[in-house]
């Protein structure tokens, strides 16, 4: 009985630190077995396999390059195979919690039908033997982000999601600008043949909507310019108030909205993890000790929430719990258990090595001058490699810039001396980053970059999935039109021109949605604004004149990532800068 | 004796709110006149009406718009007038604060070198009656920074010059990054005759700065992508690097500085008030109160401070100062003069004007739907206009919104019933702005202008300037020179293209240098980035590769002072929400 109270009281801890719902803890003591079936790193793996399968297949499918192609019966039955994987924890969860907890969890009811959707179009695919119109391919990574490893994916997911409001309204406000300026730029350029730009009503509101990313000025105003200087006006207050004063007023929304917000996550997820602490508390009173905990419970707990630690280890962590020295653990010293949980011991008064104090700026300045810099950097790294041992040497952001610098430097170094890839020699000059980490201010934003590095990750992560659904729409909808000499008589005509041998040709024809791969770069290139619209006018005129709208929306969602992504810049940059001056010299150098 | 006594506390006031050095105080009670000659709002005007003449000379001066343009005689003596003018404060300073303070003041002197260059030069145009290379016209705005009402100004440039060294620092990261992957991209793509980006190590230098703007993307990329797919990794890896990452980091860094500057400027703006009020409280002291003002003497002060308080008025404010109620005022209490000052009384439970509370949302919503809306609010703001005197009524930002949109609404309404000028109608749908003031997030928004107003208003000041300058320096160096049908045989061919009556005309040539206002407007195209390089490329070919220090300069001041500005936007955005959560709902409306 004592076994299975330990083992439930892990699983609130766990709960905890996964920040999961506690209404969704199996429900009794017979649901166990399903709770601990998905709830291990081998099921983990498992399934983040299952899941990354499903999204490479798209490499695989129909259109694919041929390198890659597989038969239909082929990706169709791996398909099903990693849905049936990725299904087991569902109908896992739905047995340790019960039909009515089940229905009411969000994230599981939409990962259900899409499963269920998915599971029957492929089943359709596998007897067709051809795949269909299949946009719903799109939804492919909710099961990755609803895996173990990415809760701090979804975590950086729901925080963009909470900031999108104020910059909708924001968005609003454009909209209403741009339209009440297409309605004044048709009435006052209209009537200009020359000036392709506000023929129509439609034709001003796509102008200035692409006026808005600045990727069609000052083209836009040039006809109009060469008639009347005055022209001028109507573009410098539009761009003015739309582009310098609404744009930056959307970033200051997104960043205030994003800087409380992660202000209330933080207290949310304490409030949480002291929840979740509490119910594990409970659990472990024995019936002698009704306000607290005993060792031997403690020590209970301990071997199924980390089975790796020693006695010693269990009974420092215990003494270190215990802060009022009274043998039992109460409840709110038992709150610090996350803390305590992650803390690692080491033998006091350890003399440091000798080699950790050898680097002064003046050696290492001599040392960049010549050749010797590489095997002197060389030596060092293997050296504090061997002395420290690799995991405490990576745990220091410096240690891991050494090395990545010293590493490429002898990349260059072998590239020069074997002859072969002559431009990694280029390689070598990296060294000169090195220089970078003597200068303080330097030093500071390097070191932002290792506190801001997790949270850059997650938009890394969050931008491939929106590249993803946006390239599986796009290859269903673009895939079969082929750019190379389209748009005759159009403005765009002179980038998609292609002649054979000629050096005056457009290539814009290559950005294009044949693959996942083209599709990304494409992708990347909407992303980078400039002249967006003109691969937006290629399809617009090769297709019909509602593609533009899968543009425009591309446009938009980057934008507000964009913004979102440079306010967890700023917030990162600020929360380090208010660390420092809390921080001694001294300490601050430990850390980094 | 204490009438001067008077006269000199106030001057010592006066230097507190102007945040004048103490040091550059009259030295003794004779050079009072001189002061006080130079420091009335006559003066000011004068002195301001002088500088804006010596801005607006430019107009004139060749080369310049036939409409304006005067002989030369008459703006060069017109200069030599305005000089002698300003000059006129200058020697009125060395008289009252003597010679060896007067070198040591910084400003005072880089006046006087500015104004010896340009007395001189401005004499020579007058004897040989021709102007030659005078690209120290440039310098002229500084008159204009100087003057009295332009204090605001140069605060704000004062901290715009401060926050540049970390955002200097980052540039040069980025220029290294930028120079490390020329020379990579020169050993990658140079070998491909087919690629112009890439043939030269220098030509790839500029590629990638123009680049670093994404003014060149993805045309950069689209040679070296057709021959292999893998070149776009070399592209992407850079634009992450410099344009999201390294870009968003000097962001951040600007805003951090930009951010602890504030709270700085405005403690030491307060220790100098302080000090001064301290200079001031000791001249006030009689013999028989060593400790404190008395009421006659403060009423003294205020004569030469204020000289349109009443008695009433004054007695309040020595009331208000005296929180000890002891009858004299000490130290203490004085330092708060500078609030008592700005102070403004009002007869007790006056009775609001029943009109004030005429509005509810709901019958705004219903005045929206008709052609009574104009009639019912130009109503509404006669009322309010008439009822709360013009002065109090302006004083409220939302009564300014309404009334603008009023007043553009009716412009829209009297242009549809007359039948000219139909584009205004258009105007009448701004009413449609008045439905934004309902919603919460909108207030807050347009809340933030009111607050950012005054930081707005010197970022545009200053942008005029720095416009100013480059575009004498523009004008000086590349007026002469036409572009239409330039730049045969290169890229950027068919943008300067013109045939008359063709309809596939480039327009480009019409951004030149050849005026004030083309020049103004061609900064602008270059401030917004896209396609900058063309007018550079232009230049470049038709006169120098030199002249894209020229383009490159001011690409590199304008990121900068972006930045900048939109790093004020957020900190005064974070302030207006930090000060709004202080206030109750209440008082909020009262000041908004």
């Amino acid at each position: 009985s004592w076994e299975l109270n330990y083992r439930e009281a892990a699983i609130f801890l766990e709960e905890g630190i996964n920040n999961d719902k506690l209404t969704s803890h199996p429900s009794c003591h017979e649901a166990l077995p399903a709770y601990l079936l998905v709830h291990n790193k081998w099921y983990y793996a498992l399934d983040f396999a299952a899941s990354l399968l499903l999204i490479l297949l798209t490499f695989t499918e129909k259109p694919a390059n041929p390198l890659f192609r597989l038969p239909v019966g082929v990706h169709s039955s791996m398909e099903l195979t990693a849905l049936v994987i990725v299904s087991v924890e569902l109908i896992m969860k739905f047995r340790w919690v019960g039909f009515k907890i089940f229905i009411h969890h969000p994230r599981s009811m939409v990962k259900v039908v899409t499963l269920l959707i998915m599971i029957a179009e492929s089943i359709l695919v596998l007897v067709r033997q051809s795949s269909h119109f299949r946009v719903t391919r799109a939804l492919r990574p909710i099961f990755l982000l609803d895996n173990h490893h990415f809760g701090g994916v979804r975590r950086y997911l729901r925080q963009v999601l909470q900031s999108m409001p104020p910059a909708i309204d924001m968005l609003g406000l454009l909209l209403f600008v741009i339209l009440f300026y297409s309605v004044l730029g048709f009435y006052l350029f209209g009537s200009n043949v020359n000036d392709p730009y506000f023929s129509t009503l439609q034709q001003a509101f796509i102008s200035l909507f692409i006026l808005l990313t600045t990727a069609n000025f000052p083209d836009v105003m040039m006809p109009s310019y060469a008639v009347t200087r005055w022209s001028c006006v109507f573009f410098i207050t539009y761009l003015s108030m739309v582009l310098y004063f609404l744009m930056n007023l959307l970033l200051a929304a997104v960043y205030a909205s994003f800087s409380s917000m992660e202000k209330n996550k933080f207290q949310q997820l304490l409030l949480h993890r002291r929840k979740a602490a509490q119910h594990a508390f409970r659990l472990l009173l024995g019936r002698n000790n009704r306000f607290g905990i005993t060792l031997q419970h403690f020590r209970g707990l301990l071997r199924h929430v980390d089975s790796s630690r020693t006695y010693r280890e269990v009974y420092l962590m215990f003494r270190l719990l215990n802060t009022s020295e009274s043998g039992i653990i109460d409840v709110n010293e038992f709150y610090h258990i996350y803390d305590v949980l992650d803390t690692k011991w080491r033998v006091r008064d350890e003399e440091p090595f000798w080699f950790s104090r050898l680097r002064s700026p003046t050696l290492a300045y001599c040392a960049q001058q010549t050749y010797a810099y590489v095997s002197f950097y060389t030596l060092e790294a293997c050296l504090k490699i061997f002395g420290m041992g690799s995991h405490d040497y990576f745990t220091s952001g410096w240690n891991c810039f050494d090395f990545t610098v010293t590493g490429v430097s002898l990349i260059g170094l072998a590239a020069e001396i074997l002859g072969h890839w002559s431009f990694l020699v280029v390689a070598r000059h990296l060294r000169i980053l090195r220089l970078f980490k003597l200068r303080k201010r330097y030093r500071d934003v390097f070191g932002t970059i290792f506190i801001l590095g997790q949270r850059l990750l997650c938009a890394g992560i969050v931008f491939f999935i929106l590249y993803y659904a946006y390239s599986i729409v796009g290859m269903e909808l673009f895939a079969e039109y082929d750019l190379t000499n389209c748009c005759k008589n159009s403005t765009v005509e002179a980038n998609f021109r292609y002649e054979n041998g000629s050096s005056s040709n457009g290539y814009y024809y290559l950005n294009n949605f044949e693959n996942v791969i083209s599709s990304y770069v494409t992708l990347f290139e909407l992303t980078v604004i400039n002249n967006w619209y003109i691969i937006m006018e290629g399809y617009a005129v090769t297709t019909t004149q509602w593609s533009r709208i899968y543009f425009m929306c591309f446009y938009l969602t980057i934008m507000m990532l964009l913004s979102i992504v440079v306010a967890s810049v700023l917030d990162g940059f600020m929360f380090r800068i208010s660390y420092k001056e809390q921080m001694t010299k001294e300490d601050g150098k430990k850390v980094f």
